[in-house]
């Protein structure tokens, strides 16, 4: 027989009860993420463009908010949380989400500043965490581009924003996710052999750098460290017909995965960064088998069926008979990664901080 | 074919995003509610008393916390919201809470102001809609004693309290959840035939007065406008083996509730205040065949397994076996009732407020 007065809180990690309470939403059950991203700009503008042989900039507001309606329709129920921009989706969408699917809200501007082709983050003009939480989203997602040999001044700028970012998510106790992403400077080919054999480090070092304590990561939204095409085992063109130069082999990519997953500090998800359904999944189940605790995607996912646009009946029909069964799968080889709670940050049990007696009146004093 | 531009958003009804998300999240997704309370206070304190043959106020804690957990552990996964405390369940808890399950924090202190027999309620000294909105919930719920005939200085207090928390919950974009009680004033018998037959009337004024817009509430939690105990069909002792003087016919009762879901400006739950699980079931059923939107109720469904305090393996037991299939059988009952959409306040189509290309500059600002 358990007596109630034997129930004290064992030690163990802490969170703010609004932080736990949005991980607990974003993720399934069993504590991995299966998100999907809605929040892509110049890739829709572009797909939309190839109608009519537009620029991407004469694409109309309308058209690009009733894509994202489509996807969402389609596609939020099977996803444990989805992501928005404040723009097209978030004002006009968000019925479609279900109550118990998570929402994530994109804060930076998909414009960023080039300096000497070095690039620096803004949050969209307007738009704020404090506004993210009024609006009943569970988290604040920020991509940050990030390459551990820019200037100092580059540096310094992203550094600044993310630290700031870092410092509202705590006070609003919403979790911040940040997305790292390295970039060709002038001069690289991004397609190339020597940017495929330097990304494994320059992804390494972007999660050493923002996984310091004092930028308030809550969660990590990775790229995969390495180019899986210019692996040993899929050069001979596995993933798209095309051969290429073998940068490395397969069992240093996992290695690279390792390292990464030891490297950051908190859990984290992996991103699909335009890659094909077929590269993704084998990337999703590497990163799962090495720690990842799910995915936060969206190309992989939706993007072939933006093809039969304008028909927005074609492309709900292509997402519901090869979208949906392909993210449900992505879903399954998630179950593979380590729950959030497993991840040595949490060890399995949390606590709200401050827990006890008089928590309701010291909270957030 | 569908085309994008078509895809303009019709006239409708109109919420804040934050609440329109929250309602979202604490009904299931046919628009119904099916929420647990575990906020009880005073009755929670003396089932505990009764071991030990304690007072009340000797009851410690660490007691109240661990049954509360105990009751969330086994029902809050079946529930679409639970209703916590923000002293014993919340700071605890909130783990036990699955994801998907929406969480409303009640406001008010337990203990109210008594003047002249008339009650005058407040706010938990140090809890605040501010911390209710940042710990992640989905709501805020405060209950109002009223009576019409009560002096004009306690209407004038309890107008204001609930005002302001009105205020404060569109501030913070949280649907605010007004539970309604009735309550003796001296030398009225809760048990006699006279306040059964006065009920109606009171439970509909109740309704009338807080359905005025100003005082901003989003969902009425509402007691059985009628004692069924006292209704000719029920009145040989149908519910507890007592026999009483019918003061009405069940008809007359859902004549009472007819008229209390046309007073209601917005949809309505219903509460159980104690009633047993048979009595409740009917109350439920008559009220959602009237247009109630569910149910959110506490005794009814757990207070019996609380016989086998100090045992918490015992109760956890009760709760499964006996608790947990009525609160499915609620669920299913609930499903008779309107959806919280379809109200006509919303009429099925709901829009965010001011949704547009530049809501996400305008929102809130």
């Amino acid at each position: 027989m358990t007596e109630a007065t034997s129930a004290t809180i064992p030690s163990m990690a802490s969170m703010p009860a609004g932080t736990l309470r949005a991980f607990m939403t974003l993720a399934d059950d069993s504590g991995r993420f299966g998100m999907i991203a809605v929040d892509q700009r110049p890739p829709i503008f572009a797909a939309l463009a190839r109608h009519g042989n537009r620029r991407p900039e004469d694409v109309e507001y309308e058209e690009v908010a009733a894509v994202k309606g489509v996807l969402l329709e389609v596609l939020a129920p099977d996803a444990s949380a989805v992501l928005l921009d404040p723009i097209w989706a978030h004002p006009h969408h968000l019925r479609k989400v279900p109550g118990h699917v998570g929402v994530l809200s994109t804060l930076e501007d998909h414009d960023f500043t080039l300096a000497d082709g070095e690039r620096r983050s803004h949050a969209i003009p307007g738009w704020s965490v404090a506004k993210i939480k009024r609006s009943g989203a569970q988290g604040v997602k920020v991509l940050a581009w990030y390459r551990p040999d820019v200037s100092t001044a580059t540096r310094d700028h992203q550094d600044a924003f993310v630290a700031e970012v870092g410092r509202e998510c705590r006070e609003h106790e919403l979790p911040f996710v940040l997305e790292l992403l390295t970039y060709p400077l002038p001069g690289e080919d991004p397609n190339g052999s020597d940017y495929a054999r330097a990304k494994p480090q320059r992804v390494l070092d972007s999660v050493r750098h923002f996984g310091d304590s004092h930028f308030g990561v809550d969660l990590f939204k990775l790229e995969f460290p390495a180019e899986l095409k210019a692996a040993e085992e899929f050069a001979a063109g596995a993933f798209d017909g095309r051969c290429r130069e073998a940068v490395y082999a397969l069992d240093e990519v996992r290695a690279s995965l390792a390292e990464l997953d030891e490297a950051s500090p908190v859990p984290w998800v992996l991103l699909s960064a335009g890659v094909g359904p077929h590269e993704f999944a084998f990337n999703l189940e590497l990163a799962c088998l090495a720690g990842a605790s799910g995915f936060l995607a969206g190309r992989a996912v939706w993007y072939d069926a933006l093809e039969a646009y304008p028909d927005l009946d074609a492309i709900r029909e292509r997402l519901r008979s090869v979208s949906l069964p392909y993210l449900r799968s992505l879903r399954a080889l998630a179950q593979r990664g380590r729950p959030w709670t497993a991840h040595r940050r949490y060890e399995g049990a949390i606590a709200i901080e401050g827990a006890g007696p008089s928590w309701y009146a010291e909270y957030g004093a």
